[in-house]
């Protein structure tokens, strides 16, 4: 028997590799010597950075850099087994969780440690770098990345402007001759699951900003200065990124990093897939294991367990693909019509949550070794 | 593909029936065109009577008897689908759910309601009363449904002596002569999971006084006084119950039935697999569902889903038996030597009981369901 392990984490309670270790130990339980092969996923959210180091048997790297509120914080980054790519999540230089729910301000709240992050990923020598927009606190169109890669915005005046989306309406010109040298010479690959332009109504600062602390009045100002922003960088760099869809994401971090660098924005999951390899190694498997904290509808709209049904589908549609979730919501019936076999939920009884995220572990090796004593039964795949 | 669906009640949240009724809508999306045989199971403790009448299209008959505390309480027994068999919980008449914890009083409590609802069953014209013998308030070694069914106990001045557990050792003559005719008639079958003896250290009142309010003074008096009652019984009917195992079952009232009926002790679970038809129904299934709402280590001590593991594994050693339950507890590795092929919870999240409770007939249908998905994989159980 061949089993395929690729679930994401299940957030505050265990990493991915901690799942398929714990999907492992089930299994062994009833195929003793079975081949097992773990692939740890994410979908290019938090947790993105852990499990493709784990994958690909990399390392983490903790740097200090400039957080959202312009303060420093303590971030990382991963370094791929292969040593030539990176892995950043935005959101641990410039996320909201190094915001308080009072000190919410996209006004001023920056990506200029997100720079920093691939600053210190290009002394590391890597041609590559994947990052992840999940979960930013800014609103900034990604000038303060630019800022730490060395662009130069100045107002009419000449003097630099400040950090924030506060201070974007103030750009008179943007001036790249400065930017690090090896930007062009590397690869960007941007996890990018939301298709939101820049600006309007559907853009960054409307969508967006008010779960990051902007008032109606601010997202008003936000989306105004997003403009001015855009058509600066038309007008100073020939590009044009206010209309491109994912522009929006990251509070437009993603209309920077098209600006600025040579990014290709795709789904999260496509790159974590293409990352690990996972469809070569689901070749031959009797069954694909995923899952995740919380399996629901929304787990179609680009969730890891989805995009391992879907890689499963395309190398046979004969191999099972059974997922397992903490939480199991409504309306998961569209997902068997998406490849997946069966969905379990781990719980043993009603408990507390936090109780439930400590009894993680066991609970998915309980849970998986029952499924395998089914399989066990003799279970035709072909 | 035929399913037969044997689980128990899941306490507090469905009864047997409707925990089958679930399964099956669970299996029928998956296999719209399945055989499906529902049997209501139970082992003799609480739910048998709505089991085994669910499971034999019979009836529930409610009458008012004298309850332990010698007030009059609503009890119930069922009337099975043949006409001719009773089931009667000695609970529904004497049961510690009619006590409160002030007013437990085992030198008071009394089995006369049992023995009222004996004589209502009897007056239906059964000839067969099964009698389950959990959850007792009493202590009186059966005198008091002895006295209700015609016996009379009389102290040395010949006067009736009063009922309960507290006045036993004042019994000097039993007088036998009263007592109903058609008791001689009908054939008891008495459902009873201990093996404790009526007296002494393994004895009714030594081990299951305390729950039923004893303090450790009335324990002694209460073990004594069913010594009385056993040597008078001896004495007067030449029958001997001190020792035998089961006696000391429900306050003694285990003793009273092997006294004054033709009472056979069984196992609950194998009286209720008798009746039900359970092996006929299991020949050519394809799996077996079982289940309760508490599956752990005590499982295997003659609880429902063992007892279905067990007939299952007569019929033929092939077929899977599959359980699942609200709440899995510690120590059910054991269970799967003991033809339980797998076991699975129906926890669809963390949350709180009461929860859990209400989203139980959903809950095992989803588990169910996803079951069936692998099963229709196409698993060889020849």
């Amino acid at each position: 028997m061949k089993f395929v392990l690729a679930p994401d984490s299940f957030k505050e309670s265990m990493t991915a590799l901690h799942v398929a270790n714990s999907m492992e130990r089930g299994l062994r339980r009833v195929f003793p010597d079975c081949e097992i092969v773990k692939v740890p996923m994410a979908d290019g959210g938090e947790g993105t950075v852990q499990s493709l180091v784990d994958a690909t048997g990399g390392r983490i790297i903790n740097v200090e850099v400039m957080g959202p509120l312009q303060t420093s914080v303590q971030a990382e980054f991963g370094l791929l087994g292969d040593g030539k790519t990176a892995v950043i999540e935005m959101a641990s230089a410039s996320g909201i969780a190094h915001t308080s729910l009072k000190n919410r301000n996209p006004l001023f709240t920056t990506t200029y440690g997100t720079g920093e992050l691939i600053k210190h990923a290009l002394d590391l020598g890597v041609l590559k770098i994947i990052i992840g927009l999940g979960g930013s606190a800014t609103n900034d169109g990604g000038q303060g990345m630019a800022c730490a890669l060395g662009v130069k915005f100045t107002d009419p005046n000449g003097d630099m402007v400040g950090l924030g989306g506060g201070h974007l309406h103030t750009i008179a010109d943007i001036d790249t001759r400065g930017i690090d040298p090896r930007i062009a010479k590397t690869e960007f690959i941007v996890a990018c699951d939301v298709t939101n332009p820049l600006i309007g109504p559907d853009g960054a600062s409307t969508v967006f900003g008010p779960q990051k602390g902007a008032t109606p009045e601010m997202v008003e100002m936000l989306d105004r200065n997003l403009n001015i922003y855009a058509e600066k960088i038309n007008a100073c760099l020939g590009i044009s990124v206010a209309a491109v869809p994912g522009a929006g994401a990251a509070g437009g971090l993603g209309a920077g990093l098209l600006a600025f660098t040579s990014a290709q924005l795709q789904r999260g999951i496509d790159i974590v897939i293409n990352f690990t390899g996972l469809s070569e190694k689901i070749i031959g498997a009797d069954a694909v294991f995923t899952g995740e904290g919380g399996i629901d509808y929304q787990t179609k709209f680009g969730k890891t367990p989805y995009g391992v049904a879907q890689v499963t589908k395309k190398v046979s549609p004969h191999i099972p693909v059974i997922a397992l979730a903490g939480a199991i919501g409504e309306g998961i019936e569209s997902l068997y019509d998406e490849n997946f076999t069966a969905i379990f939920g781990i719980m043993r009884q009603a408990c507390p949550l936090n109780q439930a995220l400590k009894e993680g572990e066991n609970n998915v090796a309980f849970t998986i070794e029952n499924i395998a004593r089914l399989f066990a039964l003799g279970i035709n795949n072909t």
